[in-house]
């Protein structure tokens, strides 16, 4: 089986490189020809092209990249990646997208007798490091009984049946993470006009019913001040933007991840972009001390 | 030392019950005199009354009600208990108040030589009944020190240093919780929206980044339809209120509490203010499916 890679970023390099260390056969992919040397050597049987048309002759084909359009522009534009795979081979897509690019893909694949499976990733790329992500797995049944062990020895797949389900656990996943970041945030800022310590509050809300993952993560970071990008605002902001626009699409009310996207905005515009999404904190922050 | 107990609602009476097992003289007030014996039984010196001017003859006075307006109504209008109570006795504020309230309660009881202590509550009745209550205890150092082994007796106490802190800590606690709940109520219509299960997408979410107590506790009930009221949803929107006017006072920008307190008033207006405040997951679901 040959298997192509394109996405050397902390997310998808963790993922190659534990194909790459099952001996599997990987060509990856990246503008870059020293990131994919660098990744491609973690195998015996890996190799490294910074030509995105090497990756065509393979049986399964990952993408993993930052950004729907980086996707759109490999396989629905011009010089698409579909032209040269072969029929009977699988597309695992393993980007945060929204279903109705997800769609899109799954139609232009069909059309040249390719399997589309889309396999959202639900935590870290400390997951991924140890093989532990988590993967919201859906597409046509046949392309995914396919690669289903494979799946099982980079991640923890789980069967979410289609691709849109897959694609809207992840939004909705980082919907509710980041609107209760900032919702948490929103409570970080009256505790300390309150005269509080922020480590105090922290670790008495924490025993309440305000309790949460992002409570625990990054609430000693923003008691801290530590900004440094673990998850960068202007992502975070991307990503209430494909879940936002994927709720008004289907008709749903969702007010409060309406405001959160609004709040992400006004947060890139003030140049949080590149800090860590905690850095919602800082949009409302008194200056008069 | 006589205490005095006002509250015999879920919260208070599990509170009431702690001294009362230790042996303590307890007089227990209610306008409903079974419901004050019933509770004063379960300590061999609890003496039962339906006059609320027979609290003031004690060194510690236990308030721990529903809204605001009984507290404000028992110690700040005509025939306050304070009038009565003995110079260097306490007062120990146990109910959801805002520090304004607060402020003007510790002011009241300090020109008639009572020391006031405001001490919040962090969790459920059935962490009071455990005495594992997490307690938020601020107020005059003397009297705070004074009450101190009681409060142990009873629960959990953490000092937070002054009462506005305390009643802050507990705001906070039920404006984060809250506006969770409503945030994941957004997050799970969209799941339905997909086509997802309910309890899949649960079980999916709770190992991401989108984690939460609610999630936990009041994502299973939502799954299952079942919205018998653990914390009703009008208390949940009375809290909001309190919330969203402290910070107002503040002057601080909290615009996600503000859309959260918007949601809860028309679930109420919509007639779910008995219901569990899980049933705010009821606003905005469609009909047409």
């Amino acid at each position: 089986m040959k298997i192509g890679f394109w996405g050397a970023g902390s997310m998808g390099s963790n993922l190659a490189r534990n194909l790459l260390k099952q001996g599997l056969d990987v060509v990856v992919y990246s503008r870059s020809l020293e990131k994919a040397r660098d990744l491609a050597s973690s195998g015996p049987k890996g190799t490294a092209t910074d030509r995105r048309a090497d990756l065509v002759p393979c049986d399964v084909l990952f993408t993993c990249l930052a950004l729907p359009q980086h996707v759109h522009g490999g396989f629905l534009e011009n010089d698409s990646l579909y032209d040269g795979m072969p029929g009977g081979s699988v597309h695992v897509e393993c980007s945060t997208i929204d279903p109705a690019l997800a769609g899109e893909l799954s139609s232009a694949a069909a059309r040249r007798g390719i399997g589309y499976v889309q396999c959202t990733l639900g935590k870290t790329p400390a997951a991924a490091a140890k093989a532990e992500e988590p993967m919201f797995v859906g597409g046509e049944a046949r392309a995914v009984s396919e690669v289903w062990s494979l799946l099982e020895t980079i991640g923890r797949p789980v069967d979410v049946h289609s691709a849109a389900a897959s694609c809207a656990v992840k939004l909705i996943s980082n919907l509710v993470g980041m609107t209760n970041l900032a919702v948490l945030a929103e409570g970080l800022r009256l505790g300390r006009a309150a005269g509080m310590d922020m480590k105090q509050l922290l670790s008495l809300l924490a025993d309440t019913g305000a309790h949460s993952f992002q409570m625990d993560v990054r609430g000693p970071w923003i008691a801290d001040g530590d900004y440094a990008p673990r998850f960068a605002l202007s992502l975070a902001h991307k990503d209430l933007r494909l879940g936002t626009d994927m709720a008004h699409l289907w008709k749903e009310s969702v007010p409060l991840f309406d405001a959160a996207r609004m709040l992400f905005a006004a947060a890139e515009t003030q140049g949080l972009g590149s800090e860590d999404c905690a850095a919602v904190m800082k949009l409302n922050e008194r200056s008069d001390g």
